[in-house]
């Protein structure tokens, strides 16, 4: 084994910022045509080189005149003109107002010469006299009226947009006016991501599991927030963990581009190879920081560009850029911080910590109902918080949380009900509108996706009930009966019928749970929070006691009892790829995939709700999914109402 | 005169929004690479199809073992293991764990078999004994530490992300660990801007001003705030206001795209005849709505679009659209409501209304001093926003209003100190570090390009100084001298050198302003909120005395003293077209355009600050800045210290 670098001297979080920040990651400035401008942002100022208006422009519909014309006229007594002419817009005028005469004038047209004034059309009466057309003006109206001088708007010479203004429909619209059509603007800060590790695919291509293959989940996931801070995002291939590859690569990113992200790999000997590197080749200029996640934080210049090394874990990769390089990234794009960045939260649960560095927890969001109290204290309306906390490797967490909160090293315990600050994952991140947790079912998948972002873990019925009982989601979903020991309201039900799942035909003619106890089958069993397998367990213990026998010596008589897999599809899908003879599941999944199907029972899923929280919009949602889900029910074999 | 339209029955701002509820703008689903998913929104459903991880994983850096071989060792009587082989990320194990042995491990290998535990390397020594090595494990495991079991993160058959899901960094990283390479989102809402007017110069092109022809600042503005919103602008060549052309124009558009916008047009004319066209060839749902501005909005069907005529005056327009349209672009986009719209506020200034229809008021924003008051109230370190109400021709109000304030047709009044919700142009707008108001002047212009943010209004010395007694603005910049009738605090100032701009090389010989009152020249002056005018008349004042004739005399000799321009450039540059003999300007002006200078004096320019904001960030970096701008001075003739 290689040997270990070991952080013993982590720098600050402090000392990292300011350690990227002290690096250049800022573009060159590029010409934009202005119809693709929008979001970037000025590299100069921008100053006005015509008027605008070009000419003295006619405000309203009505008649050009010289207001002295009209001095004195009123309702009783109007001024009377000569029509002379009439100018439109976009055309020059062909007529020129001599006293006693007026122009009709359309809104935008340019005044003729001789007229000083604009009288709106409704203020007058067209009359025809001895096949002339005059005009009663029925007021008196001052130089300058209903004219837009030219310039009144933007003079030529003036300054009309500052360097670093970023460029929304406003300023477009103004550049516009000035008839710009290229500007100016910040280069994108180039951002190449060097992903390591040997075990690595990209999304797309296939995946050798059984040679310990796995997609590369950080490239995409951090080029996508390199793309939200307003950089441009380079993919390299990926590296291997040899020296020389590694070095080609991160000189030629690090040629290519403003910033180098290395990421992807969880190996230490990888890491230790682009230490290495950037050593050799660059400069290292912070090497661990004192975070959890991602102390294994580097920090350096390559060639003339800037180098972070993220962790590996996806969650830790992303949280680490999101957390230090995102903020150089946007300073360097001339994007401000998001404004909405942070929400204000109460712990739902205590959590402890006592690790002696700054911890960036991801927490999920959930809103509180509007009565509902917490540890003694009124929350009522307020977010609710708590820790998803999955295990770094774990990419769902990724989804499965809205921000970070961050514990300080010398915080050893947020108490529930405490206030939290919550940095978002981006500004529109938003509690979802229902949590729920529990039994993974596919008429539950099909009812979700019928609500407006819900949240739905599937942990299984036991962690379904555990977590409502703590009071954290809006609702249980359940196969072991709607009886609780706490306060629950009842938000719907569903049956579905459950057995064995077994080869397409059933070849070995599998017609029950006699046959697992009995015959030399490859079984696949359900992890014990599942729903599915405390169904098997009850009928398992009934068979043993028809038998007069131990449901013990049952359990011990069936092979793989203790192969647990965790979602409803998994048993199915190892029988389906020939790893095993017999899966606890659903007629409708033995179904869906082709297989065949021993019946054992029929359960009731429900779904259970939290009592402070009946009346929110999503739970009302929920309740009338629930209602109305006969046709999901229709669709799926074995499946019906209680 | 084409006959007018008259809007008696105006709609209600409700009923708008229900009309263009009822059309449906979403575009077809689409497929797209997962690479350029990025902000875009699910169309359907995604179950994984593979177990994440697809092997049992390690998690740690160590050994793969039996954990029953370990059990009650610890640091004192550890296991002791032999080494069988290594297994590495990527990799199939070629070594098998047999009872008594361990396998050396990387993070994210693939656990061999018979192995069912990882222990971490630091809990383990290697020790050479009789050239084989063996293991020592300090510790017990248990069945399952330190391995990530397959499908433990996902499992195959799992609900993923559910439709409408928006695709941020978070979710591509599910999606890539999914494999998925190209997902189904919602197709953008193709948006048609159709912009009418035969006035109307796209930028880029040259304008004829004499022929009263401007730019299109309606495409572009709108088109951004279409994708602002989500949607996919196509933008379509004018149309004139015949009937035929715009007929054509407009089917087409509906023909391409889901949304047709029609704007530009400021004519009555023009609009009558998209009227028309919509009530030939399609349906009208809506014809005006009581709102202000806005009021001519058309709502209606075209063929299979839907279709919203925009009014024409560019801030008109983006105001209608982003309070009728772009909501329901957004919502037939997926995308959510942006999370901060709104600030609230307090109004810096009372604002009388009685239109009785729904008033879109465009304010600006600025931040109060930390223990300001307002009215006899504490407004400290509270947002106060003023109206910006410039006439909604101009396009400057575009880039110099933040957002929004609705007045309802029943409120007559807004109260200086009174709350007020603030709806902002986007949710990133925030209130400018600086605002300022009062004279333009080149060495200024440069001196804001070093704030961040700052806001100026040209509207020269007397009304900067008007508005600075008002306590609305941070600073006023003003010629008119240093003492004021109310307090305000000495910022900083520079001098200018003013006079005579006249074409190059002063053909005519004009020397000052004795020439303008005695010779026949063309001259063109500033308007009379300028303080370089007042400087003018200050010199004729004193002209006059010394010739013993009134001031008025004197002005009344200059041809063209009424002839006033906005900006400092203005004079110049009707001198550089040829249209005037002489103009009233600087000398760094007149340097810069390459054009003579009659010196007249010089003035000085002061930046005088609020006393209430003195110490907030903006005004103290323009302090600073206004120290150190000798560089600034030195580069412009004619310029220095007072």
């Amino acid at each position: 084994m290689a040997e270990r670098k070991e952080f013993r001297d982590l720098a600050t979080p402090e000392a990292a910022h300011e350690a990227i920040a002290s690096l250049d990651l800022t573009g060159d400035p590029e010409m934009v045509p202005l119809r693709e401008a929008r979001g970037r942002v000025l590299a100069e100022r921008v100053d006005a080189t015509i008027d605008v208006p070009g000419f003295d422009r006619a405000s309203v519909d009505g008649y050009a005149l010289r207001a002295e014309d009209t001095f004195g006229a009123d309702e009783v007594d109007p001024a009377v003109l000569e029509l002379a002419g009439e100018v439109h817009a976009g055309t020059e005028p062909a007529v020129t107002v001599e006293p006693g005469t007026c122009a009709e004038i359309s809104t935008g047209a340019v005044v003729p010469d001789g007229a000083d004034a604009v009288v709106m059309v409704e203020r007058t009466d067209a009359v025809e006299e001895d096949g002339t057309t005059r005009i009663q003006i029925r007021t008196g109206v001052a130089p300058g009226d209903r004219i837009m001088f030219a310039g009144a708007d933007v003079a030529a010479g003036e300054r009309a947009l500052g360097p670093g203004t970023r460029l929304t429909a406003r300023e477009i619209g103004l550049l516009s006016a000035l008839g710009v059509d290229e500007v100016s603007v910040r280069g994108r800060p180039r951002v190449g991501i060097v992903s390591t590790g040997d075990e690595l695919v990209r999304p797309g291509e296939a995946v050798d599991s059984g040679a310990g293959q796995i997609y590369d989940v950080n490239s995409y996931t951090v080029a996508a927030g390199v793309e939200e801070a307003g950089g441009e995002a380079v993919l390299y291939p990926h590296a291997g963990d040899d020296y020389d590859a590694m070095e080609d690569i991160l000189l030629e990113a690090a040629d290519e581009c403003d910033l180098v992200l290395s990421s992807g790999s969880t190996s230490a000997s990888a890491v230790d190879v682009i230490y290495r590197v950037i050593e050799d080749r660059g400069e290292l200029l912070l090497h661990g920081v004192a975070v959890k996640p991602g102390k294994p934080m580097l920090v350096g210049r390559l060639d003339d560009s800037a180098y972070v090394g993220l962790p590996g874990y996806p969650v830790s990769a992303l949280t680490i850029f999101r957390t230090f390089v995102a903020p150089a990234v946007r300073r360097a794009s001339g994007l401000p911080e998001p404004r909405t960045a942070t929400v204000e939260g109460r712990m739902a649960t205590e959590e402890r910590y006592a690790e002696g560095r700054l911890r960036l927890m991801p927490v999920g969001l959930v809103e509180a109902g509007p009565d509902e109290e917490l540890a003694g204290q009124d929350v009522g309306g307020e977010t609710l918080v708590y820790p998803v906390d999955k295990g770094s490797g774990a990419t769902t967490s990724l989804v499965e949380a809205d921000g970070i909160v961050e514990m300080h090293p010398d915080t050893e315990r947020l108490d529930a009900g405490e206030r939290v600050e919550v940095r978002l994952f981006s500004p529109d991140v938003r509690a979802p509108t229902l949590f729920a947790v529990g039994e993974d079912d596919p008429a539950l998948s099909r009812l979700l996706d019928r609500l407006d972002r819900p949240r739905f873990l599937g942990l299984g019925s036991r962690e379904g009930l555990r977590r409502l009982r703590n009071g954290v989601p809006d609702a249980a979903v359940t196969t072991t009966g709607g009886d609780t020991e706490f306060p629950a309201t009842d938000l719907g039900a569903w049956t579905r019928e459950w057995g064995l799942v077994v080869p397409e035909g059933n070849p070995e003619g599998v017609e029950g749970i006699d046959d697992l106890v009995d015959r030399d089958l490859r079984f696949v069993n359900r992890t014990s929070a599942s729903g599915l397998r405390a169904s098997l367990t009850d009928a398992l213990a009934e068979l043993a006691e028809e038998r007069g026998e131990t449901r013990h010596d049952l359990v011990s008589a069936v092979d793989g009892f203790e192969v647990a897999v965790r979602a409803h599809e998994s048993p199915a899908r190892k029988v389906l790829a020939g790893d095993a003879d017999a899966g606890l599941g659903l007629r409708a999944t033995a179904d869906r995939l082709g297989l065949g199907f021993a019946p054992v029972g029929t359960e009731t899923v429900r779904v259970l709700g939290n009592p402070d929280r009946a009346e929110t919009s999503g739970v009302l949602a929920l309740r009338s999914a629930l209602t109305a889900m006969d046709d999901v029910l229709a669709d799926l074999p074995g499946y019906g109402r209680p």
